[in-house]
């Protein structure tokens, strides 16, 4: 089938006939694949060729933001019928593990993720996927914003192991994706207040047009100063450090209130200093999030009820046959653009 | 000073005189009175002269939703001065209890709450409170909407104590004024969507005008096959139960999800029945709440942000010597009125 | 092979040559089954032939509390090799389902529970069973005692729900298996001190010669005023209803304390009566459980330690050519014997 | 009155007429000390004269850990009588600031805490005390023991905050007196089995004569060796970080299951690094704790239990004459020793 292919660092593909067998069993659907959105991480594998230990030794498909349209159902399911505009979890976990009869299949060491190596990502032309990681997509929203709801989920996730309390102030390290989707969240997830730090200007002026928050660009104003202010000295009730630098995130325990708690999404690539006097004279608590389980039907839900909108963050749209030029732009990183998705 | 008071049921008057002698100590502020609306408490205080084992047997003044202008400050505040526009929790509770020291100080048994005999309400010139208990409003939020920081703060504390995910889905069982502030918290809160239901359509018509929200007429439609389908037949994530009626109480099972909750924020007269087979098929926990804790700056907050507004709720407005007419209108209990206020 | 087999209402045999086609797949394990314990369901299908909808239409083979040495294991089972001592939670989830992507596998709706019809139990000469729900016992756990691991998970799922902080002090409201497995959890789980209440004076004495509890005979002492006495007026921490009386019921209030919890595990074939401002004057919530989930190794962890000691409980044995013997024993519910076992 | 006081550095005195004026407010009490525990933090401010930011300038009398008889009570005092045993919380908050009101007053900034400067301590003839923060001891539990509620309320709250489901097993991380008052505190909260580290086995040896505890020297394990043998590969589900050593903290999530928390008790006197990915690969919580809140009345509850015994960490009696000795020998800091008292 139609794919685009990592081969190895910087050299991806555009093949007619990729080799992917799939056998459809009783619980699984096969689905057209309509929209895929680049993230990150499949930038990372066409820039380096990994991600810590997942090293690109095949050609590997890339890609794992999608939606598409079921074309073939398999004899026990019951919620999809063929014809159905859906969007996939794209993690299939083992669901008899521990962690996953624990409710956190997302935990599941044996979680077999699309495009991170050596499984394949969906950025071709169909995928069997199981039923139960199928999700219906209301009529009402679209399936290009159905493709954003694989990062929306991250930001979804963040906001509802906050634990937020109606009326919560947040603060938000870091205004890229990550950050832009967690600030949706927490914005639709009952937060009065949403303050976004980062220390590129025309990332504060793209999400400041996306949500009505406050910005604070750190190289030119001290964030202690206007939580302290915006708080009246109390303190965010949740800090999300979305930057996944280390730098902010050995300043989590300043701008947080007592009794509060700091959500760690983004990854930084170094050991990081933790402030522990100060984390323990506010009693702060550290909730770190790894991706997200059982999101996809309320992230579905919030873009259904408008009270997310997912629109202003796809970008730039690519059809298939330009799929590397899709890629090279997003590997230019450049601050204005949220989301770049390809369509089949 | 002037005051509001009942004098026993039916026997209302606003006195010139009536003599209250309040000392100003280290820790209170003195307040002139602004806006004070009317609960449904005092309206049933006014025509039963009790409620429960609460009996008028001296001449109280009435009123406990209040705001007003600080005018005197006790020696060691130092978070309001003369001048601030405030609003003020009604019940005093002993911040050394047991329960007080716990966090849950509207469970001390010795809490002194405004217009609950023997303890005299706010409608009236002026009155002194604990500093602690007097919360400035912000610019953007005006007297009378601070007036009604004390019903939605019931509101809000449903939707804290329900511990909403956003996207949740959410069923209000009843459209009066509870029904309504628990509409607007929960939406603020997080969820995608509200189901309202009650029996008396002009309710439902009123909520429905200002709020988002699916409403069902129980008198003609069945709310369980409305819940399913709205819900794709798992059950809301949380019902409110907010009409006091002890029928609709009996049904809460029947609406909620696996795993769901049931929050119980209406008062039936009479025991009710519990389907004890029903929740523990769904592990449904069941939340009662009582008035309210700590919910003051976040409801300013979510005020401030704009997330909840209350102008719509604030159906009609009586100058203080027109208050005897106030509390007859508000004898009528007519189904399209949610508050009424009386103003200084 | 060799099983104990309800027909019908009070028809029960010991057949050789029962037909049970089990398919061992790749995660499965095949158990050659040696103690079982009769369960209070296993009476009321021999008594009255159903248990609510459950209705015994052909012959189902009895009994779900299991312990067993594994005699063949599936081609990807890991954890565990033929001649491993085990245990088995009785009821098998669809992994896959909603409920149990969420972690309560115990409420999936398709849920197949051993001696619930149509689906068979165990007790029988061997078993094919999910090797994800089958569990390695500890070589100083007895497989009489691990077969008791069933109806203790029950106690401990009522304590881990419970959300028991270290020195809570309990009610248990009766003193039958279930609230003699629920005092053994809760004392287990840190509780400082357990009350326990019945009607029956031989329930009581045995419970005490169990366990270090203070029981209370309610025909005889007001059980309110006990609570008081014992708790210094607060109330109990958490109240445990094991009784399944509608009366007792009617009563949870009574107990407990301001911020308390009430956790129901006894199941009244009535619907009983709620105090609901009783509920909400201490914001006590209601915890409704259903068998359990996730508890068999913490269940098998407290065996090993020794904070929990089942032994007492086995009251008495029967070869499994006595099986019907012992069902009429259990059949007269004599209040000195806790749990009947059968051994093959 | 009598009392001992640290004038400088290494400068300890007892004196007879030390001048305290204390006013008895109606809701107070005056104790006559009996038995004061000398605390890390009394050794510390005599070996170094400070403790963070807390410098003695001024002579101030040490110790916070006591236990006494009532002489004398305040008007509105209603739970004590003169004569009664008691045990005191030492740090005093505003009980109207904001974290008071939340249930967190151990967080609030104004909380005056005995022999934290310029706060004097207890080591004196008597004490002026808030009746709510003074606690009526048990019959059964001695004067000495209950000196011992202190150190020990920050294990229970550690096992509190923890919230241990039971049968847990948990990893504390040192063997000092915060270990210890940790390891009896989660054994008797709930936990199957307590795995303790440190690096001198003197204090391994001590902890094991004390508790049923696993045992492991690092300097001649692999802890993370032994943790995954004692949890079948799962790790521990609470670690506890008791030792305030920077290098085991940077360690705490390679112990850790999916899904579990890590207590932090110790204070490490450097920044300490955070293993970022690690925790998010687990999910694991950190939960910094600062002394404690509503933990005596638990205390005293698990003691008169017999399920928390501490008697055996009462290592050395000194009369109060002899306290210089006593504080000479807290300064050797002997591994065998846990807790010294002095008594009146």
């Amino acid at each position: 089938m139609k794919a685009v292919i990592l081969n190895k660092t910087k050299d991806i593909a555009i093949v007619d006939d990729f080799l992917i067998e799939e056998y459809l069993g009783p619980n699984d659907v096969r689905i057209a694949v309509k929209h895929v959105g680049i993230c990150g991480s499949d930038v990372h594998y066409y820039e380096e060729g990994k991600i810590g230990p997942y090293i690109i030794t095949e050609p590997m498909v890339l890609g794992h933001e999608a939606s598409g349209i079921v074309i073939e159902v398999g004899k026990q399911v019951t919620h999809l019928v063929v014809g159905d505009r859906v969007c996939m979890e794209p993690g299939i976990p083992d669901f008899t593990s521990k962690a996953s009869r624990l409710g956190m299949y997302n935990l599941d060491p044996n979680v077999r993720f699309w495009a991170t190596p050596p499984i394949h990502g969906c950025l071709r032309e169909s995928v069997v996927h199981p039923a139960s990681l199928t999700f219906k997509v209301p009529d009402s929203v679209s399936l290009e914003e159905a493709a954003m709801v694989e990062p929306m989920a991250i930001g979804i996730y963040a906001a509802t192991k906050a634990q937020i309390k109606p009326g919560d102030i947040a603060l938000v390290l870091g205004a890229g994706t990550i950050g832009i989707v967690t600030t949706l969240a927490v914005l639709a997830g009952g937060c009065s207040k949403v303050i976004v730090s980062d220390i590129q200007q025309p990332k504060l002026d793209l999400i400041r047009s996306i949500a009505p928050v406050k910005t604070v660009n750190i190289t030119k104003n001290d964030l202690a100063d206007i939580v302290a202010h915006e708080t009246n000295g109390w303190g965010v009730d949740i800090v999300f450090e979305a930057s996944g630098n280390k730098k902010a995130f050995s300043t989590i325990f300043h701008y947080v209130c007592p009794g509060g708690k700091v959500v760690i999404i983004g990854i930084p690539s170094e050991p990081a200093l933790f402030d522990v006097p100060a984390a323990q004279a506010k009693e702060a608590i550290t909730i770190p999030i790894f991706r997200y389980a059982n999101m996809y039907p309320k992230t579905l839900a919030l873009l259904e009820s408008g009270k997310v909108d997912l629109k202003p963050c796809i970008s730039r749209r690519f059809p298939f046959s330009k799929a590397i030029e899709a890629f090279e732009l997003a590997a230019k990183h450049q601050p204005d653009i949220v989301k770049i998705q390809i369509y089949l």
